[in-house]
């Protein structure tokens, strides 16, 4: 194994120390329990938004806390959920009096910790509501996962209910909007290749030199099917199919697309594929109205990469557009 | 080999076709002869700013061609030269009648082509100004070039250079400011892992499993010394030390530092990096005031990292923080 890092078990505090250091105008680290917050933790008024999971997937979610997108990440050993005093320190510390949403990827570690959480705060008086996003339509139940797994759609909800939370709209406002996003927004990924945690020092899954693994999973999960590796173009439309067709969509519609790495995909592979992802939803009617290519939800070193879309409309628009201030996306400010 | 690609031989221009699609808002692409240039390419009076290189180290150099920073960018075949006659037409089409910069990377082949691109430009009355980035530290000419090779400080001299020519500076004091980019800009590279040229397919040179190359080139060229991979902290300070110590910086100086990954590498681990260079940096008396963390000259799928940095001082500060929208850059807008 060959890794930049110093001691695998250090390896999540070390990376939140140079978060902190590299973004310290927008964000801080409260390390044990370890959440990342906006660097002003308490906004009176404004409903928070908490997202979290395992590490090794970065920029998310700890590159999206910041003005117009969440207020507190809860990260995780690599892959392994974070655990409930995270999130209940992190819901503690940005409760502005307006509710709490905690933004959950569907897995059964990140639901049960992030319920317990919830549960004590609401003892304590803290309005807290869960949306758990399900966004996968590789396969239904996996490794971790009872029904679909959460993964991409994640980062578009946090910039679309955070710019809502942001302006200033009630808890059950964005919670509806939440409830949108969820809704509406569908993914699918693919792996090249496996990646190594740090901890366990061998691929996580074995893949032959001509293999893919079609609708892999963040944490190297199975997907539909070990295939042959296809020409890209190929590759997008055997993704994008599902993908569209799961959500209803019709002539004319419009979307913003995500063209995802999973970490160790050139950006120039990713605009070929990006290229035909918006040619292949032309075909089919759909327009590409905004969009994201770049790593944005990865599996450390794994080559691959994922789509994630989302049906759009006026109101989506200008929420996506709102400013944002994070690590990982940013614009209008 | 396992690429995400349908044709090596248009693997560029179908990469083009995505950025266009992505970034039309910001960018067009002319093709054949094929650049990327500013949506709106004349802006009169307007110091203009070119760059190029071989594909393959995206976001470099189309990545940043946008408001504040580049104004076109001309890129070759994956890690092969642009023609002349890109730079030429890039030249002519973005030329505002107050002169242009061509900024290039010390290559024999990019610095060949882009002086002969200036010759016929100037032949044609357009004043054109080569300047040559060779901020690599590493070893002192390679297999492409004759002294140093020019790296990352490009990126950051596209920045600060871009955003003078934004405010109306005039050429003199761009390229004035562009030789203290050139002087006081330094870099150093390692890799893990090679890459693979999509028109080769198979890696560009082997390296043991316990091995790294430190000092490559981004394009695979030798460095220093193949030694034994080593930790991430200890990999930070044999590469800080000859970097920060081939300029005359003082005790109290200030630095702009970007932590760069090489395409393949985890953002998680760059952050471990990026911890450790900070504190290194510090302990020499030397404080990091602004910072990149994250893929922004890259060498496709190559794991592994470059420190770059560059003394600052408020005028550069003032002109870093200045606005710019570029694909692979933006803030402040």
């Amino acid at each position: 194994m060959k890794k930049l890092i110093n001691d695998p078990n250090n390896a999540v505090l070390e990376a939140l120390q140079g978060m902190e250091k590299a973004h310290g105008d927008i964000l801080k680290v409260n390390y044990d329990p370890d959440f990342i917050a906006r660097k002003t933790l308490k906004n009176k008024g404004k409903v928070a938004i908490i997202s979290g999971g395992g590490s090794g997937h970065e920029p998310m979610h700890g590159g999206y806390v910041g003005l117009g997108m969440l207020d507190a990440a809860c990260p995780g050993a690599v892959f392994t959920s974070p655990t409930p005093d995270q999130m209940e320190a992190a819901t503690k510390a940005v409760n502005g009096g307006a509710g709490v949403i905690h933004l959950v990827k569907n897995y059964t570690g990140d639901i049960m910790n992030f319920q317990m959480a919830a549960d004590i705060c609401a003892d304590e008086g803290i309005e807290v509501k869960p949306i758990v996003i399900d966004d996968d339509v590789s396969v239904k139940d996996s490794l971790y996962t009872a029904g679909r797994r959460g993964v991409g759609a994640t980062v578009l909800t946090e910039k679309i209910i955070g710019a809502a939370a942001e302006r200033g709209d009630k808890l059950d406002d964005v919670v509806k909007l939440a409830q949108y996003c969820k809704d509406n927004g569908r993914s699918m990924g693919m792996a090249l290749t496996s990646c190594i945690l740090p901890s366990v020092g061998k691929p996580i899954f074995e893949i032959g030199d001509d293999e893919i693994e079609m609708g892999v999973g963040i944490h190297g999960e199975p997907g539909r099917e070990r295939m042959k590796i296809k020409p890209a173009n190929e590759l997008v439309e055997i993704m994008l199919e599902p993908v569209l067709s799961d959500i209803s969509l019709e002539n004319g519609d419009e979307i913003i697309l995500m063209l995802n790495g999973m970490g160790g995909t050139p950006l120039l592979e990713l605009y070929i594929l990006f290229n035909h992802a918006v040619d292949t939803a032309k075909k089919l009617g759909i327009k590409t109205v905004r969009c994201l290519v770049g790593n944005y939800i990865t599996s450390l070193e794994m080559q691959g990469f994922s789509i994630t879309i989302m049906k759009a409309n006026s109101e989506i628009l200008k929420l996506w557009d709102a400013p944002v201030h994070t690590a990982g996306l940013r614009w209008g400010i």
